[in-house]
């Protein structure tokens, strides 16, 4: 089973929780991949360059300072700090952005209501790299940047990658996609952080809901893991980016 | 006949100059390597973040912040524009720092008279990771990046690490080292910019320097060449940035 992880920019910024991810990442064991985030670097680093970062509904607009900020900070500054420490950790790790051996290939969001400028929605991922790499024991770290075979890099969600990069190895090879985030798992009652719902299946997610259960935030999480498994990835753990290596977490699947 | 091409800083910010070096890049048949500064870049970042460039001896010296500088640079924008640009050309190239894969372990420069800071000499080179993506027709695009092995990124001088390379590629088949610069070649007379040398040898080169053909800077620059030979690469051609995939240039050779 191949595991594709992906772990967002907060956990990138903070030196000690990076350092535990990584060591609890180093931990899963077989064949794994890695997908990061750095949104909160590239803010602070384009702030320090003058750039005004704009955001509409949570996303990134990206133009053309941001996307040499996102270039520089997602696949070189995040990238090789995470690659470096993998390395120090016996993990031989390699980093790639989408235009590496072409592993994501993109076009520009069409402007509609508004204009996300160098932002790129995926169009194919090369698996076969993914599982090239693999084969020889290396683990693929990637950067959320795409490419439109044009010669432009583009700005990618890191969640979307994830889950897409989990799809295209789905074809080749069953495949399990890591979400980590702040808490244990989905959990049963909100003020028992330790509630967690080791399981959920289509049907349970359905009567969890109706329950009140699981609502608000966890809603679109758990859809987009369901998305995820209707397209062919055959489980999603949810679970605490610090514990990724660990048991811990909600598993979906159906 | 693996080529190793090295192109410095100057070429890679400047836009035109950048294209027509990689369309002729591109040109380039057979399995290839390219190695690329971005010192010019990094200094230009650097000033905008408010970090003062030091250098001594023509060698940057590499504090925290300045490493930080060129991981992001080297690792990230030269990097990926170079490989985003020639994925446009058709050609599957795939950037690396010195961490990816361990393709480029060193260790920090021990401080004698200066402390150069967060720079590598380099211990060991990977080539079988640069053979494997080469025998997957993918075209390596190497940044001047080492790492120590201790999660520690380090900045290595492209020229040595193209050297470097050529000569560990050259251990397992036969290697050109082209380093492109500003003129088509060694000339003979200097006013004369199309009075390029064709062929040195270590006779040859003996009998230019005696005659006073060969003086000043190329010097150590053919000196250099002749080390990679005597280290095993097959031959270096010496020739115009712009124009490595075509014929004209000086090739040294036993």
């Amino acid at each position: 089973m191949i595991k594709v992880v992906k772990v967002g920019g907060g956990i990138i910024e903070d030196e000690n929780a990076l350092s535990t991810f990584l060591d609890s990442f180093s931990k899963i064991e077989g064949p794994k991949v890695l997908v990061h985030g750095g949104g909160r670097l590239a803010t602070k680093v384009a702030e320090r360059l003058g750039y005004e970062t704009k955001m509409v509904e949570g996303r990134r607009v990206t133009d053309e300072n941001m996307l040499e900020v996102v270039t520089m900070v997602y696949g070189g500054l995040a990238n090789k700090k995470i690659v470096a420490k993998l390395q120090a950790k016996g993990t031989n790790a390699l980093g790639l952005s989408g235009a590496d051996g072409n592993l994501i290939q993109a076009h520009k969001r069409p402007v509609k209501d508004v204009d996300y400028g160098w932002v790129g929605d995926i169009d194919n991922i090369n698996s076969d790299l993914l599982l090239n790499l693999i084969e020889n024991n290396i683990v693929p770290v990637v950067a959320p940047l795409s490419h439109n075979g044009e010669g432009k890099m583009l700005n990618t969600n890191a969640d979307t990658i994830a889950s897409t990069v989990a799809t295209a190895l789905s074809k080749k090879s069953a495949t399990q996609l890591i979400l980590g985030f702040e808490l244990d798992g989905v959990l049963r009652d909100f003020n028992d952080k330790s509630s967690v719902i080791e399981n959920i299946t289509p049907e349970l997610f359905e009567q969890y809901k109706s329950e009140g259960i699981i609502s608000d935030g966890m809603i679109p999480k758990l859809s987009n893991a369901f998305d995820a498994i209707n397209a062919g990835v055959e489980s999603v753990k949810i679970c605490n980016a610090l514990k990724v290596g660990g048991d811990l977490g909600t598993v979906i699947s159906k």
